[in-house]
C-alpha cells in the first residue's frame, strides 16, 4: 500500500425530499447565488421551480445561467465567470448532473483566478481557491457532486480536458434518488457505466497488497451491477436508484484509490472520442473498456483473475488466462444487457479518425498506469474497439 | 435505504514515516499545544521524542498531560480541561490509541464548555464546539481518529458512557502502520475484534435494501479477518498492518452506516463489563458478540444467512437456520483462533454480578435496534456469555 492523504469534506444530504433544504444550505454559503443548470429537464420536472422557491424563501439574490450541455463547453464557463465578477456572486449552485456540476466548478474557480480558467485544464495552473459550490444532483453517474474533478470541452479544436483539485470540491451535495427516476433508460445505463468505469480505473492498479480497497471496489461494482438491472426493469423503484446514487459518489470521491495508483487510460482515450463526436461519456466508456481490458490483461493476469472470480463469480478452477478472459466477456455481455454499445460502430463512430484521436491522446505523454500506453498502443485499442467481434 | 447526512472532514495522512509531519500540522491548528498520551509505550518506542522534536522545530509552546489508561478516566479529563483553561491552550494533540484520543476529545470539548464535561456523556448537553484535535495513531482498533465518538469512564461509580458529536471529530489523523508493529499479539487481536465489532454493529440492521453498505461492510470484515491473521503470524509485515489501520478508521467514521440504523446493543452491554472489570474493550466485545448473535439471529434470519454466506463462505444450500448458525460458529471459532476469549470465563469475569450489569445497562432504556433488549434480554445474553458451551 502506498502512502496517501485523504480528506472529503463535502456534506452529503441524501434521501427523499431533501431538495427543499437547498435554500437554507445556500444561505450558509452566502449570496448572491449563481444558479447554474441545463434548462429543459429540470424545468419539465418541476425541480427548477422548487429550487427557486427554496432560494427565494431565504431571501437570496439570484442570477441564472442555464444551457449547460453534455460535455460542458468552455465558452459557457467563460460567460459564467464574467457574470460572477460583474455581479459579485458569492456562491454557485449546480442543479443537474455531472456536466452542470463540472461547469459550475470551473466557473467558481475561474471567478477568483486572475488568469484564464483554461490554465487549470491544460496544467498551466492549479486552482488554489474557489467560490463555494453547492449541488442538487439529478443523475447518478459522474460522481462530480463530491469529487475534486471537473472536465470541460474547449469547442474550438474540441479539446476535452480535466482539472483535479481539492479547492473545487463542492461544499454540500443534496442527493435525492427520486430526482433520477425520470431519466430515459439509455441515460440510466450510461450513468451506471460511468460509475463502474470510475471504479475500474482504480481497481486496475499494479499496486500489490491493497486488499481493503480491492474489496471495497468489488463491493461497489457488484452493487451497481444489480442496481442498474433493477432500475431499468422498474424506473419507479426507489431502492436501486438510491444504491446507484450513493455508489456514484463513493466511486469517485477518492476513497477507492487510497493507497494505490489508479489507471485512467480508458478515460483519457474516451475524452478524445467524445471531444470529436460529442457522444455520452458513459457510452464512450462502454465502447472502450472491454477493448482496453482485452489489450492489457496479460500485464497483470492475477488482478484480472481476481476481477473475474470476485466480481463476476467466474469459477476459479480454470486456467488463469481463460478465467480472466471469461471475466472480460461477462463485463462486455453485461454492458450489452443494459443497452450499452461495446464497440465504436455501436456508438455510431466510423473508423476514419482513429489515427487523429491516438495522436491527440498523446498531448501530455503516454496514458495509463497498469500499462503505459503510447500512441501505437492507443491506436491498437481503438482498432480493437472498432471491431464488431474480437 | 433511510435518508441520511454524511460528512467526514478529518484529513488522513497515511503511511510510513508520516509522524514527522505532526509539527507542521499542529502549527496550522495553533498553539500552545496540549500533548496528551499514555506515557510508557510511546516513550519506549521513541515516538515521544520524535513527536516532541517535530513540535519544537515548529516553535510550538507545549504542555504535557500523560497517564491515559485503557477505559480513560473522567478525573484525568477534568485535569486536562483545567490545564487548557489555565494555560490558554490552542489545540490538543493525542498520541496513542483510542483511549488517548477519546480522552483528548473530551478535554478539547470540555475546555470550551461552561458546564461540566460529563454532561456530554449523560446526554444532558451536546458539544457544539471544541478546541481543534490532532492525532498521531499508534493502534488499529477504536477508529476514534476519524470518528465523532468518545467513551469515558467515571471511576466514581464506574459508569462508562459515550458522547457522539461532529464537533469532536479530529481535524487530522497521522496514521503510520509501522507504529502499530510493536504491540503485543493480544492487543493486536483486541484491536481487530474492536474493528470487526464496529462493522457488525452497523451490519446487523433491520433496514432492508441497503445493498451497497452491506457489501462495503462485508468487504471490510473479510479484509480484517485475513489481515489480523497475517499480522499475528508476522508482526513486522507492513501490508496487513496497513489494512488493519485503514479498516479501523473506515469501520467507525460513519460511512458504513449511511442509510441504515446501526444496532450498538453489544457495545452497550460491553461498556457495563469493562466499567466494572476494566477489561480490554476488544476482548469484552469478543466475549459477548457470539452470544448476542446467538440470542437475536431468528429476528432477522435472512441477514444472518447473508453474513454466513458472504463473510464466512458458508455453503448457501443448507437450511437457512443451519446456515446462520454455522456463520455464528465460524465467527466464534475465528475469535478463538486469534486468541480472544469468547465467554466471560475466558475474560476472567465471574458470574456473580450479571444482574447488576443488566440493571445498569438499562440506564437510558432498552438497548439495540435489530432487537430491542430490555433488562431480561440483556441478562439472558450475559447468561449465554457466561456458559463455556452453548
Amino acid at each position: 500500500m502506498r502512502n496517501f492523504e485523504y480528506q472529503n469534506g463535502t456534506r452529503v444530504i441524501f434521501g427523499k425530499g431533501t431538495q427543499t433544504r437547498v435554500g437554507a444550505e445556500m444561505r450558509k454559503l452566502g449570496g448572491p447565488v449563481l444558479l447554474h443548470h441545463g434548462s429543459s429537464s429540470i424545468k419539465r420536472s418541476g425541480l427548477y421551480d422548487e429550487v427557486k422557491a427554496s432560494l427565494e424563501a431565504e431571501g437570496l439574490e439570484l442570477l441564472e445561467l442555464g444551457g449547460v450541455k453534455p460535455n460542458p463547453r468552455l465558452s459557457l464557463v467563460r460567460q459564467g465567470i464574467e457574470l460572477c465578477r460583474k455581479h459579485k456572486i458569492g456562491s454557485v449552485l449546480a442543479v443537474g448532473g455531472g456536466s452542470v456540476i463540472d461547469s459550475a466548478k470551473a466557473i467558481a474557480a475561474g471567478a477568483v483566478y486572475a488568469g484564464d480558467v483554461w490554465d487549470f485544464y491544460t496544467g498551466k495552473a492549479q486552482p488554489a481557491a474557489s467560490l463555494p459550490v453547492g449541488v442538487v444532483l439529478t443523475l447518478s453517474a459522474a460522481g462530480s457532486e463530491t469529487s475534486i474533478s471537473s472536465v470541460i470541452t474547449d469547442e474550438e479544436g474540441w479539446h476535452k480536458l480535466a482539472c483535479n483539485a481539492p479547492a473545487i470540491r463542492p461544499v454540500f451535495a443534496i442527493m435525492n434518488p427520486e430526482l433520477s427516476m425520470s431519466l430515459p433508460p439509455y441515460q440510466v445505463a450510461c450513468g451506471a457505466t460511468d460509475i463502474m468505469a470510475h471504479v475500474l480505473e482504480r481497481y486496475f492498479t499494479s499496486e500489490a497488497e491493497v486488499d481493503l480497497t480491492d474489496r471495497l471496489c468489488e463491493a461497489t461494482l457488484k452493487t451497481v451491477i444489480a442496481a442498474v438491472t433493477r432500475a431499468l426493469a422498474d424506473p419507479r423503484d426507489y431502492a436501486p436508484r438510491a444504491e446507484l446514487m450513493w455508489a456514484g459518489s463513493l466511486a469517485h470521491n477518492g476513497l477507492l484509490d487510497t493507497g494505490r495508483l489508479a489507471d485512467w487510460g480508458t478515460h483519457r482515450i474516451e475524452h478524445e472520442l467524445s471531444a470529436i463526436y460529442d457522444v455520452a461519456h458513459g457510452a464512450g466508456l462502454a465502447a472502450l473498456f472491454p477493448s482496453w481490458m482485452r489489450f492489457v490483461y496479460k500485464a497483470n493476469l492475477g488482478r484480472f483473475v481476481q476481477f473475474a472470480t470476485r466480481v463476476w463469480d467466474v469459477d476459479s478452477s480454470g486456467q488463469p488466462e481463460a478465467v480472466a478472459l471469461e471475466g472480460i466477456k461477462r463485463m462486455r455481455d453485461f454492458l450489452v444487457s443494459i443497452g450499452m454499445p461495446v464497440d465504436l460502430g455501436g456508438l455510431g463512430i466510423p473508423g476514419d479518425r482513429l489515427e487523429e484521436m491516438a495522436t491527440k491522446a498523446m498531448r501530455f505523454g503516454p496514458l495509463g498506469n497498469l500499462v503505459k500506453l503510447g500512441r501505437e498502443e492507443v491506436l491498437a485499442i481503438l482498432h480493437l474497439a472498432a471491431q464488431k467481434d474480437w
